[in-house]
């Protein structure tokens, strides 16, 4: 059953070790097929090294295992929350990456400082509220779903692919579960230099709005020119 | 004797540097055998790369050598105060990783900032008194490890599986040498993104309560949820 | 065509990678070829784990693809103003390593605070304007390289070879691709050693000049003495 | 000639790139046979991942080479001083890496501020003095290595295998060339924790004497139990 997205959703929860944004159990992949609103998802708790490619489980979007030995993800939950919510992406993508973590336990966004931000992300990368103790007792890993779909209600989610979660890690997501880590990527390291620049000059502004707005219109959108050919 | 635990203790030590924790001989693992009451642990001044499973050295809990060709670790007698106080544990770790180590050398313990920490320690990891002139001169080691039962007396050791050791280095356990080294990469992640946290913001306050109880009881008692089974 | 360039230039850019410079595809280097004007670079977002040798892009100096399956760099017009720019060099590099694009992203140039920095770069290396709306929206890349070469206008170019972009990255130069490669490393440790100098001291000052003198002219010039021939 | 210690000595400098103390050709490392006054050391110029065995230089105490095809290193000068200023050591180590010399470009020796440090050098890493303009015109390196033995010329360098040059590195010295790399990852660890721990608590104190003490003398001299034998 959905063996390609399944081998899709292994690559990319790999490739999270590959740029070093995991240790131990700390994140998961996940992609989703929309013809028939299953999801592919990491299990919880196995350690990247050992995980393999039929350790993954399928999940429905009412959060039933349609197939696989182990127990999903115990932020399956969150996961599909922004399927449901963010109708037209592919891929989910969670880490506890340090710089980007430190910033949500900070419980601050990531201003857009320059270009490699922007290139990926338009503006600045937010950090969601705190979740409300009634929210936590009761389907704690729905709410902090709820909470980031509350966020972007009318903010555009494709061109912030991505959110700090306060006090715990960051969620990106994408055309497919690839693109997902690709974020997680572009975050962490956006995450890393923005808190550089403010070390070597506490003062500074983010990068001037038209600088923001050519990097990222010339990645994305009709007049797109970067790469092979245009992203849809 | 006890081949099967020297081959787990050697493996934990061996997982200090793939993880990082260790530079030169700066580091050992130890775990126990509760029946015997005998312990395996690293010898003494061995580097790394050259350490086989052959050179573990197994320890009584006087203190005495039973089996091995080389001296114990130094900090053997602190590992055996442990295993005394202790009485649930199965494994302890001795590391001076970098970060830890620079709260210790600050001489403040690790405020829980995130769900990283928390998903693992329960509250603040501490940073333990400095010894007296008396205690580093006489049975040095010993009281390293007196130190740390004295602190831990009223309590709870499986909550807070991990402590600071003032201008020294962090000791944690678990219940074998796996899990203690497992620990030893929490703290210093933790202690990482704790310090990269305080730059971002210098305001900071720990992570909310009912945060830090969510998580921490969703991997740990009678109601744990995370991974594939409850742990004991 | 320009085997042997292609060669190299393709061999500088896996350079990028292998000294840590370059994530997924922010980076490209480029090498010329001075009698036919022509010019070899790396094609356009493509990742540099699935780049070969016969993906390079071969362009001519009014910015034509005279070889290539796929688009040249983006950045290819700000490469070529260079080399218009700057008649004596044969290669450039450019990158959004993390502390060099942390200084263009801070706004400032970075001091000489040492002789790591002084061996290869003769005094501050410079962060240049920002660019006009006019100029992002006219040929951004072309004017990138166009603002970079009036800021070196009545510089020597020889004995400063980066530039930092404000909220944007480095380009580098030198005698051919391995050489604007070289920079890129010797830029990035020298950002991040300014960085952490600061950290240390916010106090300091810039190297003493006849120290910088000294080391900059032990390599360079008709005096050099270092290595085992003397540098043209 | 020197078959066995050019063996050791090509071993030791690559130990330097192992331990990542080094980039590009910013490091050396030499080691001596005090009976014949000759030492082995690394040519000049030469990047690491090129160095053979046969590239080695031979010297002897008035600098003049005795054996290799290439220049030795532009520090030899450097070296030789130390070796006459220091007669007990057999072998000496000069690094750029990237903690000790940010300490160096601060202007500021390195405070012990824990066991880590103290177990191989005793009290603070001292940065010596600026050159005058006079010693850096004429014969720098080798006034480079009068400046360290005038400042060690009452202290025990022994138990301070270690100095940083003000706005350029560090050399540290040992009983052979492997001693020298092996001081010079302690230092670079001390380094870089003395700037953690300083981030973390800017009001911190060196570690209490008592420990120091301690520390440094369970590993040296006559009542040292660290290891599997004393050192001399």
């Amino acid at each position: 059953m959905l063996e390609e997205l399944k081998k899709k959703v292994y690559e990319a929860n790999m490739l999270l070790v590959h740029y070093g944004l995991v240790k131990l159990t700390w994140g998961n992949v996940s992609g989703i097929d929309r013809k028939t609103g299953l999801f592919v998802i990491k299990p919880s708790g196995v350690e990247y090294d050992k995980l393999t490619l039929q350790d993954m489980v399928v999940v429905d979007l009412e959060g039933n295992v349609v197939e696989g030995k182990y127990n999903p993800s115990t932020d399956t939950a969150t996961h599909l929350e922004l399927y449901k919510a963010f109708t037209k992406i592919g891929g989910v993508a969670h880490t506890h990456s340090s710089w980007a973590t430190s910033w949500a336990q900070a419980g601050l966004g990531i201003p857009c400082y320059g270009t490699t931000h922007a290139d990926y992300m338009y503006g600045e990368i937010p950090c969601v509220r705190n979740l409300t103790i009634e929210e936590i007792d009761k389907a704690y890993e729905k709410n902090t779903g709820l909470i980031i779909a509350e966020y972007f209600k009318n903010r555009d989610y494709i061109a912030m692919p991505a959110v700090l979660c306060r006090n715990h890690g960051s969620f990106t997501w994408g055309v497919d579960a690839y693109d997902a880590v690709q974020n997680a990527v572009v975050l962490e390291e956006s995450a890393k230099m923005a808190a550089y620049s403010r070390i070597i000059n506490p003062f500074i502004n983010p990068a001037p709005q038209e600088l923001q707005d050519k990097h990222y219109y010339r990645k994305h959108g009709a007049n797109a020119y970067y790469g092979q050919k245009t992203k849809s």
